[in-house]
């Protein structure tokens, strides 16, 4: 069998794996990139884009539901054509796969884009398509995959995930998700609004992964009021004629489809990686460290949601780059990155977001918290959009923002201003002297923060909160 | 004539008003609050609140014309009932009244919020339902008005402006829109896709305030595709019958109503401000230190719109609080404040924003200019609303963000995070280190500073542009 030398393998052409290879690029480094699979990354094919797509129908078809407080009749003469909403979302899908491809691999010649499954031979020798690669550096990023449970198979194309929901040309009357993080509560309620009779079980009493039991509590009592929520139980499936039976708990309901929504597995299966003689965890990851992307000592290094956490794009991008640089670095000791503010988005309407530290990683004793409902925003109640609620924790000593969860219209946007804020280190005084416009929506932020500022120590210099005063 | 003494005599009880007087009572000042005309903010009354409310119905109405691409029928069914849709805005703009008022003035005793329009007899002796009060400070917030040409007055309740605009129990037919600035473009858009036949004018061939050529250009071409904008020419009116023919160069129409939106004029009239002693410009005000907010030398303090400048709530909140804490500490030099980072957001659809430094204020040779199109925006094409364009400019030397301006959907939360960085001073590098999630609106930021980035001199220290190195 051909061996060819190369500096860097990276295995998965995804997101992960293609920033990867811009550092490896910019180093000057030769390198393949084996991709098993169809080409495109996660987030376009899958995930992120798809799933934005289809959000953002459902949202739109569910607007009518507010039409008549302004004034806006025939709504109930609104319906949803299924095979052409599908269409959209497919069509979109598309133009954002080719978009990927057509910028990234399309432009590789076939030496050094390897389309098969890659397999370890030794920690430095990988074989794929029938060649031997020997390399000076190894990058893993091979994804994740949807966890369907074993016994869940014998239901055939009636169980489903993200890797088959967007392809269906038409949806099904009725669907149970099973597992309600972030995946499936966005598909859920998206699937609810487009028509589907959606039902949504998780064995934990929480969803969206929140851990702030007051947010939680308001989440779930809003996604309930569009999509029956069945919490605290384990799911089971029964054969039922040509549906399906899911029951949990004293719960029960037949279905034509069940999504599988419980989590997403590194894709590691085939890879060979107990070659690398290191130990491998439950889910047969082995250790690495979150600053190098390093796997133990090994010139071989972990990227994207292969590692099975931060599973989201922005943090793939960061490990895929981290990673190639280590890669394409691999005679001097690997460079040490600091690691983003956790920054967690999940685009159900209205948005739930996690930033910074959770609740139950902060000391209450130490922390002050603050909470503001939408109900009483004046631009969320211009929007027809006051519902939710937004909590914020600050270290009371220092002041220091640690962390914010909430169910927020415009979510994402809030997100992004505390997890800056954050980032930078700034104290709940500092981020009330920044601009604030007029009516927005960060109104909220300002006045969760303005109540956190009286439960604080370090206070602002100068004689006014909000206005710092001049240099000179 | 009854003289009393009393600390601080603040005249308005709007926006500004209502923070010099939180100041004045942290202070334990005595004062006054003496207000002319309906109590209430500009704000809640005829601002920002029912503008937003009525931009809101206006949008989503207009939505319908998305709805086919999604899949949605039987769009063609719905109609607006403006009736409705004026009492809707009516109905919550009394509530953010009510809500106002009833948090502030209402609270306050008759001889603490006196209801009257005030008269300077001496710089620190004011007059008002038939008491004078001499003071040790005064603050003055008396807002501003709609300007309407003298002649125009002729035309009757054919010519309208904000004042009149939200109490239509209904809407015209048709209607000219004269000054394409802020809330000229709000109204006529919101007004257009309500079904009024809009027409819109300006002298000068730009709108919004918009500085920046190309996000000028973009934003007309966005605009002129909902109605038409006849810029370049003064608007005259005649009259004819019923109604009003508007002529500006070779452009005429004849409409029900014209909104004369060409500015705002601060209240001044009937105050006496010439006992000041002081010089007044051509629209009555006398000079102040924008730091300080005091008039020349004398204990007299302006804020808010009565300015003539930064006419936007979070500014007036701001000059209020500085006027009000130096009016309560006239014994001391007054304290000198950092005003903040300029920023306007245009609540059009999609948003048109202002933030730092202007196009025309920037040195060309010494500044980079990057340049994103909202149709390559991953996220914004889900949405439908590939539509606009972001514009940022930085110090080449130094890196730093110096400004940006936009027609931008969710413009307004990129507002905030351009104003919050440039408020901080940050460098283009230091902001592609913040956590940017996907997919998000926030990516056309972090496309633009990409871009810009290669344009710098100032370049982020450690080897990965878009992740620190660890600090260990």
């Amino acid at each position: 069998m051909q061996e060819r030398q190369i500096d860097i393998v990276i295995i998965g052409s995804g997101s992960a794996g293609l920033n990867a290879m811009a550092q490896a690029r910019a180093a000057g480094r030769s390198f393949v990139l084996i991709n098993g699979g169809a080409p495109g990354t996660t987030c376009a094919r899958i995930g992120c884009m798809p799933s934005k797509v289809m959000i953002h129908i459902a949202e739109e078809y569910y607007r009518r539901t507010h039409f008549g407080q302004f004034g806006i009749d025939g709504h109930d003469g609104l319906s949803l054509d299924l095979t052409e909403a599908m269409k959209h979302v497919q069509e979109l899908r598309d133009g954002f796969v080719q978009g990927v491809v057509s910028r990234s691999t399309d432009k590789l010649p076939d030496d050094v884009f390897i389309q098969d499954y890659a397999r370890f031979i030794e920690p430095t020798l990988v074989e794929a398509a029938g060649q031997r690669f020997r390399a000076r550096a190894v990058v893993i990023a091979t994804g994740s995959t949807p966890i369907v449970p074993a016994p869940w198979r014998q239901f055939g194309d009636r169980v489903i995930t993200t890797d088959e929901v967007f392809e269906l040309p038409d949806l099904p009357a009725s669907m149970a998700i099973i597992g309600m993080g972030t995946i499936g509560l966005e598909l859920g309620q998206s699937l609810a609004r487009m028509g589907v009779a959606v039902t949504g079980f998780d064995q934990i009493e929480r969803i969206a992964g929140i851990a702030d039991p007051e947010v939680n509590r308001v989440a779930i009592e809003l996604m309930r009021a569009e999509f029956p929520i069945h919490l605290g139980a384990p799911a089971a499936l029964a054969e039922a004629g040509d549906r399906i039976r899911v029951t949990a708990g004293e719960h029960e309901v037949m279905v034509d489809k069940v999504l599988s929504s419980i989590g997403r597995a590194p894709m590691v299966e085939g890879l060979g990686l107990e070659v690398l003689g290191l130990p491998l965890d439950a889910r047969g990851v082995p250790p690495f460290d979150p600053a190098t992307m390093q796997v133990g000592h090994l010139p071989v290094f972990l990227s994207g949601d292969v590692t099975g956490e931060r599973q989201v794009l922005h943090e793939a991008a960061d490990e895929g780059k981290i990673a190639g640089y280590n890669a394409a670095h691999v005679d001097q000791p690997p460079a040490r990155f600091k690691r983003k503010t956790p920054f967690y988005v999940n685009f159900c309407d209205p948005n739930i977001i996690a930033v910074g530290a959770r609740f139950d990683q902060i000391d209450t004793e130490r922390a002050a918290v603050s909470e503001v409902s939408f109900a009483t925003v004046g631009r969320a109640r211009a929007m027809g959009a006051g519902r939710g609620v937004l909590r914020v924790y600050a270290d009371k000593a220092s002041g220091r923002l640690l962390g914010a969860e909430m169910i927020a219209p415009r979510g994402e946007h809030l997100g992004h201003l505390l997890a800056w804020s954050i980032e930078q280190g700034m104290t709940v005084g500092e981020v009330l002297r920044m601009p604030f416009y007029h009516p927005v929506i960060e109104g909220a932020l300002k006045a969760a923060l303005s109540d956190l500022y009286a439960k604080i120590d370090a206070k602002n210099p100068g004689p006014v909160i909000e206005v710092a005063p001049a240099a000179d």
